[in-house]
Order: structure tokens, then sequence, then C-alpha cells
């Protein structure tokens, strides 16, 4: 596969929270894209808009991003509505016969609409679907429990806090302190920027648990912590089931709750909303009720997503989570990781000495 | 559709806990099982292999059952491997030309086996896959908690220990005290029997809380009572997901737990055994702790499967459990159902005064 260099097609949505694909991929990987498709903020840079991202611009049109030199295309979250708009179609027709691949992660899969999948063969371009599972996923039967790492997985109070970015903030510090650490994606924006992984909400409802399980155990090999992104909330209306799914599957020995301070009820910026976030311990006491039930864990830390916030209301409000759960809080975009990182490393340290003292005993 | 008149395909299989789906057919609807396949039991009768079904013979061929009148061929639980064996698929062809529908809970659809497909074509027959979900399904935002009737879902302790045997034991009595009451099925044997349904462990993971809201919404039509068939269970490594996606969408207002009291690990008849099966009081607050944090619910009840019991034994084990969570216990196959009805009836009540005195609040 030739080195990616990306137009995001983010139209009517960059730079809101919905756009979550496109900021991720700025974020992690700048260099691999040359612009972002909004026609309503055509002009600006990512910086302007994100507060991250630099100079890369803000297009109008495939043509512009072709110019500057794409030679794929990404797409993240569906527009309005779910359904692939025809503008969208034609635009991709045109950047399909101007030779470039397509990822995306979309629900519905590009690469089964048949046009589109015509397009690409007779330009020889690849469509890949990030969403779309593997066929051969088997029942999960818990060997997650037995991997050498130490599995961190993320949990929430809702979608969309902030489970998968503050795994990624936390890789760099972990490998600092000597520990190989390595980052497990389990949703489609995860998968774009890791290159690997399976979309866990995608696969067919017997397969979630074993999905996670073929995750934590491909990444574990050769390393000391596995820092696994996690899905939905436990109590989502919705979602649940994913997520008790990936929690199952995944054994973790240690569980960082995310939570973004501003947020009120379950899904507030999107679905109906009647649900009442309710308090962070109580989410502790969910997550390791639930998780202990088929491998002992517990919550290590907390990480806030303080993004709405001015920088003393942030801070006041990991001092705020500190209090309530007793546990470590930080946001690790804003501020320093360190106090989730020491976590893992007194977690690792503690299973270690369990797993001795078990390999010594009589 | 015409009446079917099935001929059970369970070659190898029948009379062993894998035949769930034989044996429920034929216990609840014997009057339209004409013969079962099981080339190890031929010339025997259902009475003499499961204990019910009377005098419905068990054949070594198509051809047999054919000539018994069979319209209809119905199969249940997957051979060995799951794969479709070749003979099977001999068999089908044998049955299709002459003119028999297909009815399978299988993994695999058969309508998407193109020989099938295409034999069933030329000869006017239909192929229905029971677990084959509907793609119209959307996310679950919990309508369901706001249905008149009383929703009432089985748990488990485990898989296949009787949580929709259960609830088809309750439909009679609770009729006959005057409850219109329906039962609701998320699973292919549930849905060959009540003719509806969809099984909620076969759709994509995002939409099992989905197809249980949509279940519970079109079950509570005119019903005072729905009885919704449970999944999994809530420590199962490789389904729980499945388990909580079903009471997040269903939010049943109360939840009666199905346990088999000889069994001490989870899945310990199919799969590699590690997990004790905990106590069942242990598992009444788990159900109650996970459903709650969408819907207020609470167990009610304990309904056993006992049939590997002596009937002293099974009494015993009925007052152990009545004990052990100062909850009414029976077998509602082998006992009286009449606990579990009351404790239904009772929670009924209890739920109209709450919501009565709600609607009267200042």
């Amino acid at each position: 596969m030739k080195e990616p260099r990306y137009l995001i097609l983010a139209d009517h949505d960059f730079g809101v929270m919905t756009s979550k694909t496109a900021n991720s991929v700025i974020r992690y990987h700048p260099t691999r894209v040359v612009a972002v498709l909004d026609r309503l903020l055509a002009g600006q840079t990512a910086q302007q808009v994100l507060g991250f991202g630099g100079d890369i611009p803000v297009v109008a049109s495939v043509g512009e991003g072709l110019a500057l030199g794409a030679n794929a295309i990404l797409i993240g979250i569906a527009p309005q509505g779910g359904r692939l708009p025809d503008e969208w179609r034609d635009w991709l027709r045109q950047a399909l016969e101007a030779g470039c691949d397509i990822v995306s992660g979309l629900h519905t899969f590009l690469a089964d609409d048949p046009l589109l999948a015509e397009t690409a063969r007779e330009h020889h371009c690849t469509i890949t679907d990030a969403r779309k599972p593997p066929t051969d996923i088997p029942v999960a039967t818990g060997l997650a429990r037995d991997v050498a790492a130490l599995v961190v997985l993320t949990v929430g109070t809702d979608c969309n806090v902030g489970k998968m970015t503050a795994q990624l903030q936390l890789v760099q510090q972990l490998n600092a302190r000597g520990l190989r650490t390595r980052f497990v994606a389990t949703g489609q924006t995860g998968i774009m920027i890791e290159g690997w992984g399976i979309a866990v909400d995608a696969v067919v409802a017997d397969f979630i648990a074993g999905a996670a399980e073929q995750l934590v155990l491909r990444g574990s090999k050769g390393a000391d912590v596995v820092l696994v992104e996690g899905q939905g909330s436990i109590n989502h209306p919705g979602y649940s089931g994913v997520t008790l799914g990936l929690l199952h599957g995944a054994c973790p020995d240690a569980m960082i709750l995310c939570h973004q301070p501003t947020r009120e009820y379950l899904g507030d910026y999107r679905e109906a909303s009647w649900m009442k976030i309710p308090p962070l311990a109580e989410y502790v006491r969910l997550y390791e009720t639930a998780g202990s039930a088929v491998h002992p864990t517990r919550v290590i830390g907390i990480a806030l997503n303080t993004y709405d916030l001015d920088a003393a209301a942030a801070r006041a409000a990991c001092d705020a989570a500190a209090r309530e759960t007793g546990l470590p809080a930080t946001d690790p975009v804003r501020f320093d990781p360190g106090p989730l990182v020491d976590a893992i490393v007194k977690r690792r340290d503690e299973r270690r000495e369990t797993r001795d003292e078990k390999s010594c005993a009589p």
C-alpha cells in the first residue's frame, strides 16, 4: 500500500463533535493529511478550526484536494441521516477516477456499492471499509485473562467522551518508562490511526467478546502493556451490550474511567436525552462489579475530556473527580497524562507481585 | 403459509441437550410434528426418547418422513462442527424436490446456499432462516420502559438452562388469571414456536438492545404481561454482551432467574470450563445492579431446571434456592409454576400502585 496522503471528507461537519475521525487522524498523523473538505469552512486551516493540526487547509472541492497531492480519501463519520448522499458518491467516483484509494469508517460498506466498486477496479484503486469485521471471529472463551501483558481498558460514562484519545495519550510516556506498550483499536477511527483492529460494534452480537479476545491476544505479543480502546457505556440504553462484551472479552486487569464533565445526560448531543449521568463513583461500582464477574479488575484512574472548559474549570474538574473517587484524575490531552501512567505502572507492579507469589506457592 | 407438518432433522442428536429446538417444538406443538429423523434412534417414539411427545416416530430417512405426510423440514441445532454436512444438503434437496418448505435455526443461512435456493425456486418452496435478523433495526433509545404491560425477562446462570421454557410454562396460568399474556421470542427455537421474533444474538452488536426494544414494543400491544425470552448470562465470557443488551433494551420490570442445579461450571457441556457458577444470590445482585442502571428492576423468582434430578432431589433443590434467595422457587416444567405466576401478579399490582401514585401526585 502506498503511503497515504489523505483528503478527509468532513463536509458540514469539521470541527464539531461528530467529526471525531477527522480530528483524531489530524491529531495523531498530521503528516498524512493533505486537506480537509468542508464547504462551510473552506479557506481556514485545521489549526484555526480545531486548535491543532497546523497549516492543513480546508478546501471546498475534491479537485482542490487532488491538486494539493491527495492520493487517498478518508471518510469518517456519516453525513446527517447516515446514508451516503449522491453528491458524496460523485466526489468519490471523481477521486477514484483520479487514482485515489478510499478508506471509510461508514456503517454502509462502500466496497459493496456496485458503481464505486466497479470504478475502483477500473482504476486499480482499493476501497477499505474499516468497520467491516473479519468473518472468522470465534466465540470468546476467556483466553485474554492469561496474557502476560497488563491489559488496560478505557471505560466511559457515555459514548464519545475520549476513550480512544485517553489511551493514545498514554502510549508515549509508558514507552519512555521502558514498558513496551501497544494500543489496540476497537473502532473505526482507532483502526484508521493504528492500521489494524476490529470495530467490535460491527460484529454479530455473539462474537463481540470473541473479537476483543482476538485483539488482546494479538496486541499482547511482545508487549508489557496493552491499552484497549473502550466503547459505549455500561449504562447506555443502546450500546451497553458492546461495552460488556468488550469488557468480558478483553479481561482487563485495570480500567480507566473516561468522562466529559460538562455532559449531564447520556448521548445528549445526538439522541433523545432522558438518562442523567450518575456520579463517577457509581460508574466505578458498576464497571468493577460487571467486569470482575469474569476476571478481577478495578478502576485505577479517571481521564476527563475538558475541551469545552477554561483552564481553571478544567483543573477544578480534575480535582473534584479525584476527591469523589479517591483515584488519580487528569485530562491526558490538556494536562500531563503522568498520573494515569503512574497508576498503570503501579498496577503492573502489583500484578507481577501477585503472580510471583502464586508461582512460588507450595 | 400452509399449516406445517414437520419432519425434524436431529440426526445423532435427538434427546440430548443440544437438540433443544426439536425437544421444544415437540413439547409445545406436538400436533405439528410428523416424525423426527435420527438414524441412531430410528424405531423409537418421542415419548421413549424424551419422556413426552407421545407416538411421534423416529425415522431413519427423509423418504420415511415424506411417506408419513411431512410437508416441511425443521432443522434446529447444527450438527457437530456447525457446518451443514453434504449428506444433510442432499436430504434437504430431496425434501424440496418433494415440495417441502424448510425452516432452519442454523447460524449459516440456508437461503444463501445457491443450490438449495435454486431448488426451492423450481419447486415453489420457501426456505425460512429463523436466525436471520431484519435489516432495519434501530439503535435502542429506552422506549420499552414506557410500555403499559408488565415486562418480565428470564435471566440465567448460564446458556441453555431453561430461560425460554420457563416463560412458555407461565403463559397459560397467567391467561387463566385474566392477564392477557404474550411470549416474546429472542432466539431461533422461540421464533419457531411462536411464529415471530428476532434472534438477538444474530444482529450486529450495535443493535442488540434495539432488537429487544422493537420486540417489547410489538409484544406489549394489547397485552397485560409480556414474557421476554432471555439469552446467555451476565457473566458468560462469550455471550454476556447479548445478555446485557437484551436486558437494557427490554427494560424489564421484573426478572426470573433460571438455573440448572447440577451444573457447576459455565458452559460445562460444550466449551472449555473454567468459571465456577457463583451462588444464586450473587446473580441476583449482578442482574439487579446491571439492569437497574437503565431501568429499575428486580429478580422476583427462581426457575430451576431439574430434569436430571430425581423428584426428591428436585424438591430439595427448589427449597434450597428459595432459602438462599428469599424468593419463590420452582421447576415450572416439573412442578406447579404457580409460585412464579403469583410473583408476577404481585409485581404487576405493585407497579400499578406506584404508577397510580405518580399520576395522582400534585
